[in-house]
């Protein structure tokens, strides 16, 4: 048995990285005494019954939040608020409210104004996830070797800040922490704005009727292949990520057409150089990556083969 | 042993895609008698011979393609020209030369004013790959279930096409065929566009200094990460891809910046259900390709994990 970190957990909203906490939670039997969770849907209450998704499944916020000395909201940033009102009145004394939001300043603004004096809120992203969302799409081992960013509000309790990273490190995360602008900077290079790059052009092949849906599909190579992985993921979740970090998503979509602008000149004038060398230089960065541990070097682009290179 | 098809092929160009040709053709041992290898590189001849690519490694192309049945230019697209004249006076005659570049209208353009009378010039495409390139880079499940795209030229001999696609079929593809301007257009959508805006989007984040570039790799999410592993291809075959398929490229960038306009708008003014509407569209051209059989729904991002979800 791990050591215990919290007696009882709540998960608020049970999507993919809600029920990914629980099995990465399980693997760790000792480190929680009671998880329960709650989710605004019936469907998903029942699945998660169904599945053995939680210790227990409650059927209101307020039951699940009771007794909890860890609040984990996982809904989309766009609901952090209202869920927040919803629970404040049934929180524990003492007890850490966190997220799990792809944006920080936003749900910090939308979620710190409802809880109570003494309750200990610190936001939290874990830097995880696949295309898949629901309550059947978590696995034990979607957080390991993957940064969990803890954002701290001002006059945050170190102990309550050190549980939580206990916590999240038994889960098996990495975890930094780091500014809640900061935070959302980083997230819209290296998250939002690819993403909204991937679902603009996966809506691109959609809408050409020339190019045929069928033959769009079928001669589906390298590159866009990966961009229908991307662009298959949670739509409210990701409408609520550009309606909440516009800023950030906003600066860097600039940059972005900034600098295609000025590669669709070089191939438009066939300034081969240019080309050239701009794709040289983004060779080294893929290489950082894969040193980084972050990602494989094997060339299968997603795609299982029977045997190596 | 499978059915001779050829009694000798030459690879000119010993990169990616030659090496996985060669290790797909040993895996069918039968199918061709000899296999003679080509590389400009003296480098790459030597790693070719230290690693058994090709059963002979000639020093030259004029050697490597004496004698044989087919021939095939495996070099960046804007090499293909001077290739093809530096081969032409060697070449068998009946014999077949095709390629596997990944654009066709000006390969036709460029190699087949080269080509003798009697030589049978069919243009092809394998639509395969993965972001590393070089001799060592091959393996011979590269081509299983992908397609391959055959484009006949005018007044093609229909038996060697038929011999051709019986090739690519016994390295493990799928094969159709196509006009040379429907697929230049095909795929600036499905692989063009997107690996310029991948290069494009890494490019972005290496040159944003508050987002250090540590960061943007230690933090680097689902997203950004699959952006670096395509703007890690080979810098010289992307080059050519674009200078040489411009019109296309051109016309898809339009759309996807029009596009992509429209999306940064509805972020601007905060329209979450055009971003909604969008996103939930795109989702559907995913579970196509996973159901044409050239992807995996594995919940992993290309990130092997130990056990399922």
């Amino acid at each position: 048995m791990s050591e215990r970190i919290y007696d009882r957990v709540a998960l608020i909203g049970l999507g993919l990285i809600a029920s990914s906490m629980f099995w990465a939670i399980k693997r760790n039997a000792g480190i929680v005494g009671e998880v329960t969770g709650y989710a605004r849907s019936e469907a998903t209450r029942d699945t998660a019954r169904r599945i053995g998704l939680c210790d227990r499944v409650c059927d209101s916020a307020a039951e699940a939040v009771e007794g909890a000395d860890l609040v984990v909201l996982c809904v989309p940033v766009g609901a952090m608020g209202s869920v927040a009102a919803e629970i404040a009145p049934f929180l524990k004394p003492g007890c850490t409210v966190s997220d799990v939001g792809s944006v920080k300043r936003d749900v910090i603004q939308s979620v710190g104004p409802y809880l109570p004096e003494g309750v200990h809120f610190i936001p939290a992203h874990p830097l995880a996830g696949t295309e898949h969302s629901g309550p059947e799409s978590g696995f034990a081992e979607l957080f390991d070797n993957r940064w969990c960013l803890i954002v701290p509000v001002e006059n945050t309790d170190p102990a309550a800040v050190t549980n939580l990273r206990a916590f999240w490190e038994a889960l098996g995360a990495n975890v930094d922490e780091m500014d809640a602008d900061h935070h959302d900077l980083v997230l819209a290079v290296t998250s939002h704005t690819p993403h909204l790059i991937a679902y603009t052009m996966v809506g691109v092949a959609d809408d050409l009727r020339r190019v045929t849906d069928s033959e769009v599909i079928k001669y589906s190579a390298a590159g866009f292949r990966d961009f229908t992985r991307i662009a298959a993921s949670d739509p409210t979740m990701w409408r609520d990520v550009f309606l909440t970090n516009k800023d950030a998503t906003l600066e860097i979509l600039g940059r972005f057409t900034e600098e295609l602008f000025a590669l669709q000149r070089a191939i438009r004038t066939g300034d081969g150089e240019q080309l050239f060398d701009y794709f040289t230089r983004t060779r080294a960065i893929r290489r950082g990556i894969i040193e980084a541990g972050q990602d494989t070097a094997a060339p299968d682009f997603g795609r299982s083969h029977k045997s190596g290179s």
